[in-house]
């Protein structure tokens, strides 16, 4: 047991090799931006495999990534290096990692793991596209999510809530009848969680049909209240998305400074796309993250509905301004 | 059955003499901000039983003031004239209010009302105070909630939560070991519900004993995710407050603009004290305000943390910098 992911990095093969590594780091729930903890946790699920089966380890056992103590084992990504050995990764629910560390305590456990995880071959999928076209009809303001899922749950708020917003948008426009500038679009992107093949083919269409995409809004942190925007671009387009922060303001949307934006939509950066997250409180993303206990019922209606306003917001903001 | 207040207003007597009213008026969802919607509602609250007493009604009742569509009524302050018949008055949950008025759509209905309301003779009660003396002894920032609830529920949000997090930033400080220039007082000041006794007698005594208060902040709209803090002093004070918006961002604490403070710490104000809210999220505020769904468990412990926590950066920033 490695109580962090340094601590396994410093051990010797000796203490490793031909066991079970346990790798029990807590996030840090003094981290007010629950990202931030989650960050620093990440190496454990994310390289936890590669430095215990450098040492010899057979497996490796990871704490979730979780903040509540609860029974839902929180998964994701985690990376092979072809050079060294791979052996089987798992991670356990916060509580389980408490009894596990317990009994460790007490002396050396026997751990039997079964896992069934398998890598299917590809199949055909597609992006999903809906808009209103402006008068520009080739200036595109684009928004939404993703529409897969980590496998676990139903994936409501990764990214059920982004998608759900998105298609909100185009709807609140549309019982307006509002007729913008520009093309208003509501992408759902496919194939965010293995490797983003949505959101590089949706930027690689885009350019070869020469559309002019001014800006993208990705929601993608969960349907939670939101608190302003993130972005990233050139110093000016940044500039003139903080100078509405007045016009922002009655949505309550008051974060506009974090630098961000979205996976699905980093593609469009190198066609010069303003890119723009929607950022939402953060306290709650990690009791559902890539959990089964991501499903409907654990979205507030309100609060996902006030992300769609505030982006409908801004899209109005960006279509009247534009943001070149 | 009138929709909202105004109609009632406007209604002739031979329509409503004799008759139960029901005012059915529903709060506005579409208000980013709760307290707006409940604010626009509370007329048919606080001043329905007198206009319907005014047309010769027997008795008023009222759809709940609360936000979502369930079984909890809502209950709270309401006023009689003493120069208009006191009628007796009571608020239907939100869900049988719509029963009401559906039923009420096909003709009229016959309603049994029994209630067993009365007002006991007043009885002795405390503030309860804690404090860590600073070096300036007599000047005071002083912090906390109102120990007193509405009679449903158990009073968690309101106000279990500003007491618990007025002594969490004691707590916090005692456990640091830091020594404050001034002196740092939680209180739980008590009848805020019914007439706001406690804080009366608190600025009374603070007169009487020449107690300096430079700040006084009051927690008292949920434990919910703080975004701010609401202010009412001098333009200076107030200007120095939001000079410190870069310390607070960190605690996500956005909002320094709105004008506010907090009932039991108003009668301060006369003594120059600058008067600071905690202003958390408003979003659920109405599902539990003076209902029994307003238990403990409706609390998020994160969240009332953070509240905390904002209260004691700004506690910080008070002693060390003085605000007058």
């Amino acid at each position: 047991m490695f109580d962090n992911f340094n601590e396994l990095k410093n051990a010797k093969a000796k203490d490793v090799k031909g066991k079970i590594v346990f790798l029990n780091q807590l996030m840090d729930a003094a981290q007010i931006i629950t990202f931030k903890a989650y960050g620093g946790c990440y190496p454990i699920r994310g390289e936890g495999a590669i430095e215990a089966a450098k040492l010899g380890a057979i497996a490796v056992i990871i704490r979730s990534l979780g903040l509540p103590e609860d029974q839902f084992p929180h998964t994701g990504s985690m990376k092979y290096d072809d050079k060294v050995t791979k052996i089987p990764a798992a991670a356990l629910s916060t509580e389980d990692a408490n009894s596990v560390a317990q009994l460790l305590k007490k002396g050396s456990l026997t751990l039997h793991l079964e896992l069934d995880c398998r890598v299917f071959p590809d199949a055909e999928s597609f992006n999903v596209i809906a808009e209103i076209t402006g008068k520009k009809s080739n200036e595109i303001i684009t928004f939404g999510g993703h529409l897969d899922s980590w496998d676990t749950g139903e994936g409501a708020h990764d990214d059920g809530a982004g998608c759900m917003q998105g298609i909100e948008v185009l709807r609140l426009y549309k019982q307006l009848g509002w007729k913008p500038k520009r093309t208003l679009r509501a992408v759902m992107w496919m194939n965010e969680e293995n490797g983003l093949r949505g959101g590089q083919e949706y930027a690689r269409v885009a350019k070869e049909k020469g559309e002019k995409h001014i800006a993208a809004i990705e929601s993608d942190s969960g349907g939670f209240l939101p608190i302003g925007f993130s972005s990233t671009g050139t110093e000016a387009q940044r500039a003139k998305l903080v100078s509405w922060a007045e016009l922002l303001r009655p949505y309550q949307l008051w974060n506009l400074q974090k630098p961000g934006g979205g996976a699905d939509i980093g593609p469009l950066r190198d066609q010069g796309t303003l890119l723009i997250g929607l950022l939402p409180d953060s306290q709650k993303y990690f009791i559902y993250h890539h959990t089964e206990a991501d499903v409907f019922e654990a979205v507030d209606k309100r609060e996902l509905e006030l992300g769609a306003a505030g982006m409908a917001a801004l899209v109005y903001l960006l279509d009247q301004e534009g943001i070149q």
